[in-house]
């Protein structure tokens, strides 16, 4: 059961123009595909973000995991720790494997073990003959929610050599209700999100009023990645409360998460305040969010995310799941995963109707009525597709992106777009 | 990999007459003995607790499990959670499991789930094909440290059917100190832990300044089992503070606990007051504790309490680890455990060497240099002696005890010993 092959291929995928906090969404996002092969034969599928930053640090880490049990995860932390491409400051790479709370090598290290982590776990779940949720503890639930997640976006890109996605402009409030229309007419989606801090907030919560007319049995969410001040999330809050599902990081810091709680008494969600366990400590005590949207891509793969769930039930928090824009192999982690958590208790969020490239063999994913279904063959229950890996990897080497810059792009649009934050 | 039968045999083996807070243990020690057979001819085991309260659980939640798939654990939950003898109060048995924080339910539950959990982990890891350890995520250590776990004790059991132990008489300070010798020369201990609570708080202050002066270079614990008020507590504090690596629940309640260490500073170790998630996320509130002395047989398992020792690395609490009369089934369970947690960083307890008997066809495993080690075959590593067990199911049907009562057993010696605590 030793790996004897561990592969990291950047790809680059077609990603419409959608707003956020930041700017604008690239013409391409970008991301990595691991493969580990193993002495037996086995080839387990991981994918996770391809920024220089991240990918430095994968493709420093994976020849050090060549040699090594698919099993033995401890094993592969060690090599992950001691090969970061930033001097593994407060990492202490020995057995014990202290990690320094909140460093940047803590999240460099989570980053980069979570994303081989799922391909050790998709070998170990072939080699064992189960589908990956059953080697996590089993399926507590068959099918997994996702959530409709509304963008405000522009019609087309300012600079994309592709022709345009087919979802037109949305800006107006009745163009975001058409587009939660069209995604739930196409995947049955029961919740809906609606990414803000975009435009301007009372815009926005207008958006979200009506939709919520449209739609008035969907539960919603705004999420305007805490590009509103403490006064302006106060104010929307007022205005939006009684309407919101939760709210997720309308404003800065985990102390302005703390205030506004205290403020408003609304649930608040996170996936920017605690993301890390030394944030999640520092939260409890200062109670300043209610749930947390986890994420196995940057806390350290689906046993930490499992740790990370015990430990949410422990403290009374909500557990839902973040996403970043992502293909297939992600998806499925995402939905084995959600699939072994009990305390899973929201609609996880995706960016997967956004995207129309895969690198999986068995096409695109299927949402139907806002679920994916769990897969029964043996481990993530997807294969590579290798042409359009090299596709999709040749697009990465051609398009120029290497690491992700929202706000530059939207100085494409509008020259003056600054990074301040919070903008609102 | 369906489960086809689940055996519970109760036994009852020898056991010295050891004191502690509560009085005496009686001449037998009660424990339960887990099978768990497979479709494909592997046979699990597990071992736990024999008293008739967590009997009747296991024999009540054993059929419920057969059918299932071993590596379902999260079905298994739900399976005891539904069969638990007391009404499961507070217990929503659903496909979301929500266990009511510290209720009675949550504690026979996690007693009940753990048992068989071992037994299906053994099974889960002899059809890998690999040792349990690999299963838990790999070994960060090959041995596993214990202390010696001294006790006062009496030379003879009142009423035993059987011939007195080799260890004699340990009420003074010189038999103590001759005891620890003995100890350390059988199995190689580097590390000491003296269970108190049963004498005079000052002789037993004593012991352990003697003991500091014949071992000069082994980390010393002590644990009244909260059987010291929190004045006698502080005041002992004083005379042994700095002898200690830490003070094990020398007072009562969390709250006492808290104050304690507020007053002194010392590290607190505790098996008594964090014993829940509940219990663990309050303690984090008050600062009661700062070491937790982990123990799947009543944490709800192994899984459950690598998530509790991520959550101790979280919070900054140390790990160690806690033990009951117990024989090789559990010693290997607790060393696969703590070889793959890195931050188990002190010396584990074990009751060990006080037993004689065992049930594994490997005899009695050794400890060496104070050390266990890893076993290298699929599985926990021991196998059953079926002899041996019939054997000790026979003691526990004619023993006479169903239900452990240190306190009814003292009275024996003293007929007004009252179960009065704290004592001192």
């Amino acid at each position: 059961m030793k790996i004897t092959a561990v592969r990291v291929t950047p790809i680059a995928f077609k990603d419409p123009p959608l707003l956020n906090a930041a700017g604008i969404h690239e013409p391409y996002a970008l991301r990595s595909i691991i493969e580990i092969e193993t002495q037996c034969g086995r080839l387990g599928l991981g994918e996770s973000y391809g920024d220089a930053p991240v990918l430095q640090d994968l493709l420093l880490a994976a020849p050090h995991l060549v040699g090594q049990s698919v099993f033995d995860l401890n094993g592969a932390r060690r090599a992950v720790a001691n090969h970061l491409s930033a001097p593994a400051q407060g990492l202490l790479p020995d057995a014990t494997l202290a990690l320094a709370p909140s460093t940047h090598s803590e999240k460099a290290f989570a980053k980069a073990f979570g994303a081989f982590e799922t391909a050790l776990l998709d070998c170990q779940a072939q080699i064992v003959g189960l589908p990956l949720v059953e080697l996590l503890g089993g399926a507590v639930r068959q099918e997994v929610d996702y959530s409709a997640y509304l963008f405000f976006k522009y019609a087309k890109h300012i600079d994309a050599d592709y022709p345009s996605d087919p979802w037109g402009q949305a800006i107006s409030s009745p163009e975001i209700v058409a587009q939660a229309q069209r995604m739930i007419d196409l995947y049955g989606f029961g919740s809906i999100k609606l990414k803000a801090g975009a435009l301007e907030p009372d815009h926005e919560a207008q958006c979200l009023e009506d939709l919520a007319k449209a739609f008035p049995h969907h539960p919603l969410r705004i999420d305007p990645n805490a590009n509103w001040s403490l006064t302006t999330a106060e104010r929307i809050a007022q205005r939006l409360g009684r309407l919101l599902e939760y709210y997720e990081d309308p404003t800065p810091s985990l102390e302005g998460m703390a205030q506004l709680h205290k403020a408003t008494g609304l649930p608040l969600a996170t996936n920017m305040v605690v993301t890390t366990f030394e944030e999640f400590k520092r939260s409890i005590a200062m109670n300043a969010v209610q749930i947390v949207l986890c994420d196995h891509h940057f806390w350290g793969g689906i046993r930490a995310t499992q740790e990370l769930a015990r430990m949410c039930e422990t403290f009374g928090l909500g557990v839902s799941m973040h996403s970043n824009s992502h293909l297939g192999i992600s998806l499925m982690a995402m939905t084995h995963m959600a699939a072994a958590i009990p305390n899973v208790a929201y609609a996880c969020d995706t960016h997967y109707p956004w995207q129309v490239e895969d690198v999986i063999e068995q096409g695109r994913v299927p949402i139907v009525n806002g679920k994916v279904r769990l897969t029964h063959t043996p481990g993530l229950g997807v294969t590579l597709d290798r042409e359009k890996l090299r596709e999709l990897h040749e697009q990465f080497l051609s398009c120029g992106i290497t690491s992700r810059n929202d706000a530059a792009q939207m100085r494409k649009y509008h020259p003056n777009h600054t990074n301040k934050k919070p903008r609102f």
